[in-house]
């Protein structure tokens, strides 16, 4: 095992991970843009790992690489607002991507591999969320073997153009070769998205060398063939299809990004918009977000004149950076709180900007950035516990965090009704941050009922104290100023007593209600994390809670999440 | 870790897991049935423990308490067809039931464990699945405490009335308790079918204690109180309700059920119209089914005097118990192939029985078995291979099996056409057996295009030879006599060569397609298989695929399913 990183006691930090990259010093990819198309090309530097112990052969990726495409895919949403189709292909002859390097796999604990792949997924569903609200089309153009994790890019892109060259192949051989799953989205973009017979699709996945040529055109694994003779014709002809999908200006001025403005030092990671405070101690983070300063820019002049710096672009680029710190870094950090400080007034004013401004390509492209942002909150295998407390302010975009978490605090000032801690309603929390379930985080709380949510959409704008809160049924616990501090201690510090990989199944059950059948779900996802927790040594193993039960011995948890 | 039973080279097989079951044996349950109600009450025999090593304490259940109560509810559909309500409640004082036996679990395999949640899952969606099409209801009467898998029973019945006696709680402790989940359908029940609030779900799932009285109603996870003195009151109310609600008839005769009429021995088990040969040294087993030998009865009173015996209904016994069987006790048996013999013709006929009788309540409890016995193949974790071969008879409810395989190989006698297999659709393939994910398996095959479902409507009772068949998209590979041997020989040797977890997670993502948002599928059932797959030592350990990958050493698996 290759010993991961974490925050280190010296004051160096150098054995942190970060994500911060730029197209100026890419190892992997080369990012051009040439009129309203970006060219994608991945040429994997094999000493380029980001861990040593493993060579990057066949342009397999790492952590790292990946780092670097999803660097790329957000420099083209926000400094190239004119490119309306972006073409990945490979800078090798005859492989276009091997998939996910196996050597880094095999010598990866558990947590590192899942974390790995929860960004690799993210960075993936960025592509379709990107094209689906922004209108940046991706072509995937195979140039060569499209193997495991290569087939899961191209299976993110809008379409699949394979050279016809008698030996290039889509494959997922997870399977046969490696007794693992094409788990980053392979095998359920097969099925479902694109819709192969799941006959086919077994055949398929139990296949070491994979499918090409026209069979691969007939059972749906790619969309479009071209012989080496005709590749540059082909892709023209698929660029020029794609195009006219797009919804992306003719004419813009970009948005540089400048690297996140982070200071890393013993008590956390800190932000201009965001502070993360950490307690190895008692395993918690404590993430406060804040509000603008002052009213926000909300012409698209203006918003465009303060760029990168624009609070609710500023404040989501600090956010996403945050929780990948601390989930790549702080594995044993089991229990998040969100807390908010700052002037609803403010925040509410940034949401009118981005609500009246919903046209324009730079807000759209910020709202998505801030979807994408709380999307990563839903799926991060950490206990999250909104805090709303003096000084919060938690309104519509803010809101948002108290509903992603798995119980919200609000604190009720019974002796001093004026100042007691509010909530409010914008009209974002009543659409644009969707959740992968496709439903609005009031649309999962409040199990889709339309009554109920035209309700609370008439409160939109309304201050809402503790009292109305609880009974919009918007928060969980409203302790009054006497029990505010016990009951949030013992509630943390219970959380973070439990066994991190129950909590983690059990998060990812309950956030995510209905959208599915309820059978297939008991089945598929309840199941499968039962299955998985069955033989973690949290639960069976000399010290786990299960094998322990009933002896009077208290099981000894690794508190690492996965 | 207790042994767990397999198929032994001794004569006696005595240590053969059986579900075998009889009411007038029953150790655990009672049922007795008064008028248009039947009473389960649940009064565990401590010392009735399937397995030695454990006492079943506080109405705690293992897998042979749980096959009773499958028994009893096969009872009351069959032997009991005017039974409207049936009443689930405890014979103990103050204690509904404890949920699964911890020592039991402790003690046990995973594979056992998952084979034993697979079962009573199994168990629980079959209340459901007759409250909905047969018109059963189901009332959990919790006269105590009601905690985890006891919990989940009473999740699965139409109303849970709970005692409001200041102490009897529902709860669901596994995550604080244990570590592990509430897996039996738990989780998903709570937020899904139950509809509580997620915030809500999280308190209730993290809790030791529960809850009780006015919050559990609040919450949703009960539907009514009663106090102790007007407890029998509010049962007789809540009976007059549900009666309402019920189509089950107000006079009938039921039908006996005798034990299903089995033979062990070395070869395999043996059944009057299901044949299970097993090869333990290829890993395969071969179920037969065979067509009925004559024409089945076909009106209301010949069908109820052939009761048990009908066809479609001994048949679907056979089969359930078969792959029960093999399930329990042949987890190294990695492939099952799928098979018929006899006369379409005659399988037509019964099928046509099925469809002009629907409404007849034996015809439908027929059905409902079939459609559970089809369900339970599609969650078997194990490789479905269909053999469409000469002498074969897949039409209608046996084209159930095809179409519910991983795939399928059909014979085509290009030499001599005439007398080429054949498969035939009939009208039970477009509604009756709908699986878990609502979708009839040609729904699901063909991703539920309409105009493919509607094309093939059209196609009733034609008898589709090998190449009509394959253009139709109905089967996978369709080898000619030279090559059927090899070619089947080959992929049945290849299958069980793969890495049992890997195929365990990849089956259970294939044959579910759509009907879920696709990236919950990816977080959530994807994510979630893979994670298992990532620690099992099938890919992780030092003989595991993905550990030895590129160093020439073969992968050496644990071949046992789960």
């Amino acid at each position: 095992m290759l010993q991961e990183p974490s925050v280190q006691s010296e004051k160096t930090y150098e054995n942190i991970v970060t994500y911060d990259r730029d197209p100026s010093t890419y190892r992997h990819w080369d990012l051009s843009v040439e009129g309203d198309v970006a060219t994608l090309t991945l040429t994997v530097d094999e000493e380029g790992g980001l861990r040593p112990g493993y060579l990057l052969k066949l342009n397999s990726y790492d952590l790292g690489v990946d780092m670097e495409l999803h660097d790329a895919v957000q420099r083209i949403r926000f400094e190239h607002p004119t490119v309306k189709v972006v073409v990945i292909t490979s800078g090798l002859d005859r492989m276009f991507c091997a998939g996910a390097n196996i050597y880094m796999l095999g010598t990866s604990s558990h947590g590192w591999k899942v974390n790995f792949c929860k960004f690799t997924n993210e960075t993936r569903n960025g592509l379709e969320d990107s094209s689906e609200n922004s209108g940046l089309k991706f072509l995937a153009a195979c140039n060569g073997t499209t193997a495991g994790g290569g087939y899961e890019v191209a299976l993110a892109c809008d379409e699949i153009l394979l050279v016809d060259d008698r030996s290039s192949a889509v494959s997922l051989p997870e399977v046969p070769l490696l007794g693992v799953l094409p788990g980053t989205g392979g095998l359920t973009r097969v099925t479902d998205k694109r819709k192969v017979r799941r006959d086919l699709a077994d055949v398929f996945c139990t296949s070491e060398e994979g499918v090409r040529g026209k069979k691969a055109q007939d059972w749906g694994l790619v969309d479009h063939l071209a012989t080496s003779r005709n590749w540059q014709d082909k892709i023209a002809e698929r660029i020029e299809s794609l195009r006219a999908d797009s919804v992306r200006p003719d004419d813009a001025q970009g948005v540089a990004l400048p690297p996140v403005d982070r200071t890393i030092d013993d008590a956390g990671y800190h932000y201009p918009h965001v502070d993360v405070v950490l307690d190895a101690s008692r395993r918690v983070a404590t993430i406060t977000v804040s509000a603008p300063k002052e009213a926000v820019a909300n012409t698209p002049d203006e918003i465009l004149a303060a760029g990168a710096g624009w609070w609710p672009l500023a404040m989501a680029r600090e956010l996403d950076d945050a929780i990948l710190m601390l989930r790549t870094n702080n594995e044993e950090i089991g229990v998040w709180l969100l807390k908010t400080r700052g002037e609803a007034a403010r925040v509410l004013e940034a949401d009118a900007a981005l609500e009246q401004n919903a046209d324009n390509w730079l807000v759209r492209e910020t709202t998505g950035m801030l979807r994408r942002t709380l999307s990563r909150l839903d799926v991060s295998s950490r206990s999250l516990f909104a805090v709303i407390d003096e000084g919060s302010c938690f309104a519509g975009t803010l809101l948002e965090f108290a509903l992603a978490a798995d119980r919200s605090y609000m604190l009720d000032l019974v002796d001093d009704p004026e100042t007691s801690p509010r909530i409010t309603l914008s009209s974002m929390n009543f659409g644009p941050y969707r959740e992968a379930n496709g439903l609005t985080r009031l649309e999962t709380r409040f199990q889709d009922r339309a009554e109920t949510i035209d309700g609370l959409r008439g409160m939109t704008g309304e201050a809402l104290d503790a009292q109305a809160a609880d009974e919009q049924g918007l928060v969980t616990f409203i302790p009054d100023d006497l029990d505010w501090d016990d009951e949030l201690r013992l509630a943390v510090e219970e959380r973070a007593s439990l066994s991190p990989d129950a909590l983690t199944g059990m998060e990812a059950n309950l956030r995510f209600g209905g959208r599915e059948t309820m059978l297939t779900k008991v089945f598929g996802r309840l199941s499968a994390w039962q299955n998985w927790i069955f033989i973690r040594p949290n639960a069976v193993g000399e010290t786990g809670a299960l094998k322990l039960f009933g002896t009077g011995t208290k099981a000894d948890f690794d508190r690492r999440r996965v």
